[in-house]
């Protein structure tokens, strides 16, 4: 392991090109942060379930957070910048000419135009191929829904790359991507890692439109020298080859090991552990993983803080704003396991593991005259819990591999409550993370690997700070066992009554 | 009709003697109100699910509340006083001794200790001879209980009766009740009107134990000189036999033609329809009507303002502590009928009608992140109102009678939107009540009936005052007719959950 505060020792630039904002770091082989940047940019709702952004603000932004970073180094410090590496948002592509310039507004992962594409192309097929179960957000049927509404723009497109790519042509002039964030486009044939003849074609996609592949963790190409020297460095550094903004949390968080995972508790909330060899299932999705030789599987949840934000804004008080309500918290502590009887299927936000029914919804059952808002709250926290729970007992049992410990990350964490009854749920111990950019924090270990000929694990236990530990509680553990299977049992109850409510 | 105003006519007394007041009024024969009085007791909750009363505590409010409507009285108003009749709580009983002491606590008709033997004793044999689907609120089951558990206190016992018996004997001297008060006991062969062998048989009770029968609206006996001195009057005034607060509201409001029904927008929401014949079914449970040759057909909904004041006490503004809130009802009237997609299940205490499941509860689903608090509260009176509507429109279907107008009372009608959405979901004009006492004004009809020797019709049509007047709206009455199919399929989908989330 590297020893705590070098002064002379290597540092790297991490970039976290995520949905809403590039953060920067500056980090040295500790994990020691010694400076941060951050510049936003807007999303577009052109209609209902559209979502779109201009490419060309992602490359602003990440210029604005890098020069920010490095305007905030010694000369020495800048001196010592030794490489960099970009994670992004995942999913969102953008069509471009040869010399990089946007043809039309990128589409985002969040966007929901193509329900018909998905209906119509999805197949267990697609599932095995593209480690995606077919579902609004992988960048196939979106691209499909472009080949058939606008084919003249896809068609006439030199490129069709991610965000990863598109910065990395813009830093070194060259189309290249790495197979952990170009993965994400649902176009990959994931067990080989590379494109998939018969998803461009599905897609509408020819190869020569797409980036050169390079292995995460290794060196792209060479940050151009005019921009490195508009960021304020002195010369061109190397731009390593990054991965998704979910995978990287987890290298961030030093989860590495087989029998470690990582769980996100934002406004989603994703769980992840790494494997070696390719697999796909119902309860998860595959991704190609930072840590070289591996996969991630990647349970997702879309209603996370998404519904206990809903929760404080609709229902709490309202002189906080939707903010975090401490007195909400304490008596929903007080309410014993189970919420005197609520049962909330926590699907506000319809739902991607395990069920992948856009048109799901939320429900409350077993609401009595003797439950309080408190009961409600509580049981909203269970309801995102069990369902955790029970997507990573799915995940475990198809890896074949238990897991000992879950480092946790996002604003969730921050509840002692929602940690004890998660803990309880997912029947492992939880470690929170002390960084708050952890998806930048594992870009910094997947540079600092090339930078030291180390591997990414090492450095990533090297730069994650210990955090502090949730135990399961044995009694909750056996409550939310009972509770969670009567709530396995909600969807299919309700599922066929969903689309009718709409 | 009777002219309005009278200044010399007979007066009458009426006595309302719910589960927490005891309310008088004094009223002429247009229904004019001269005088009111009020005194309260308290309910004693011994253990979960236990419900008892002091029906000491009965007649010391009875003498009190009957002392100061006389005593806001002229002289002259005193002497004018011809009758007096009583409307109690139904379904609550007391064992006493034959000069009318009381050998344990009465039980109320909301305890719920006697599951066991609804579940054992209830049969559809019990519920055509009774009138009364099997469900904790007959006194049937819990006399069959006290057999059971305390066997030598009920065969010990000189009486069992109901309110309206024991209050008789306090001021006649004599062990009567009313054909229409007594059936609530759910002892009664109710097509004969009288007690069932097998039914006393099943509960443990002797013939002897009870009340001679008398005819509704016919006089019962004559109240004792000391107690009607002890009120302030002259002397003494014949006692005429009421029924049921239920049966006695619906008299209040004017309702006595088939065509018409009235509903109380209370804690329960309650409906009740006049028939000629005798008839049983699930949808309603079957009164003896305060009106002579008539039964009531009562549709029973626990969960009426019940919900409505949780849900703001709950989730309301905080500082309203639960009082209605102009703004909550002004937001949910903007909000679309269908509350975007949310339906509620309204059980939050149980459901009598149809399904008689005192271990249901409250559901709702369809939740999103678009929905507002408003959108939930709408819900809420939608999810009441449409379960009103699939009830009436049972009921309508059992009886062959079409309803033409709905006089509705209780604190619920003071809502507008509520108005606007039950109209849609009944489907017929719904009429305010002036009077805030119906069921007192209703005991007044049946006393001034045999004051005047008139018919409890006609003196019910000269007392009720004409209300406000809500027509349903067509477009909301096919959504709820849509939504409301999907309501109904709630309860079969969820009604096996529900035990095993206690």
């Amino acid at each position: 392991m590297a020893q705590r505060s070098p002064t002379n020792g290597p540092l790297v630039l991490a970039v976290d090109s995520s949905t809403t904002a590039t953060k920067t770091l500056v980090v040295d082989a500790t994990g020691g942060v010694l400076a941060q940047g951050r510049a936003t940019y807007p999303m577009a709702t052109p209609a209902k379930d559209l979502y779109e952004q201009d490419a060309t603000h992602w490359l602003a932004a990440a210029h604005r957070a890098i020069g920010e970073v490095v305007a905030a180094l010694t000369p020495g410090e800048r001196n010592r910048i030794s490489g960099m590496c970009v994670t992004p948002q995942r999913q969102t592509f953008v069509l471009c000419d040869e010399a990089g310039r946007p043809s039309r507004p990128a589409i985002l992962w969040l966007d929901g135009r193509a329900g018909e594409q998905v209906a119509r192309l999805g197949s267990e097929w697609v599932h095995a191929t593209s480690g995606m179960v077919p579902d609004v957000t992988p960048s196939l049927y979106k691209l499909a829904w472009l080949s058939e509404h606008e084919p003249h723009t896809l068609s006439s497109a030199a490129r069709v790359v991610g965000v990863h790519a598109y910065l990395a042509h813009a830093f070194t002039g060259e189309w290249v991507d790495s197979r952990a964030t170009a993965d994400s486009l649902g176009l990959f044939d994931m067990a080989a890692l590379t494109w998939s003849d018969g998803l461009l074609e599905m897609a509408g996609v020819r190869r020569d439109q797409l980036p050169e592949l390079g292995d995460t963790a290794t060196v792209l190409g060479e940050v151009r020298t005019e921009v490195a020297q508009g960021w304020g460095l002195p010369g061109p550094i190397p731009l390593v080859a990054g991965c998704g903004d979910g995978q990287a949390a987890g290298i961030g968080a030093g989860v590495t090991r087989p029998d470690e995972g990582y769980l996100n508790l934002g406004t989603a909330v994703v769980a992840g552990v790494h494997v070696p060899q390719y697999r796909w299932g119902r309860s998860y999705r595959t991704d190609a993983a930072g840590l070289p030789g591996h996969f991630v599987l990647e349970v997702v949840q879309n209603s996370g803080a998404y519904l206990t934000d809903w929760f404080r804004a609709q229902l709490g008080d309202a002189a906080l704003l939707g903010a975090p309500d401490q007195e909400l918290e304490r008596a929903a502590s007080d309410v014993p396991a189970g919420s005197d009887g609520l049962l909330t299927l926590p699907y506000w936000n319809a739902v991607q593991s395990p069920h992948w029914d856009p048109r799901a919804r939320g429900a409350m059952v077993g609401f009595s005259g003797a439950q309080t808002r408190a009961a409600m709250y509580r049981s909203v926290l269970e309801g995102i819990s069990m369902e955790t729970g029970r997507n990573l007992r799915a995940l475990v049992e198809d890896t074949g591999t238990p897991l000992t410990t879950l480092r946790i990350m996002g604003g969730g964490q921050r509840s002692a409550l929602w940690r004890r009854i998660m803990a309880a749920c997912v029947g492992v111990p939880l470690e929170t993370c002390a960084s708050e950019e952890v998806s930048a924090l594992g870009a910094a270990a997947m540079a600092m690997a090339v930078v030291t000929d180390t591997d990414v694990a090492t450095c990533a236990q090297a730069m994650a700070a210990p955090g502090e530990i949730t135990e399961p509680d044995p009694d909750l553990v056996e409550r939310y066992d009972e509770i969670g299977a009567l709530q396995g049992e909600l969807y299919d109850r309700l599922a066929d009554l969903f689309p009718r409510l709409h």
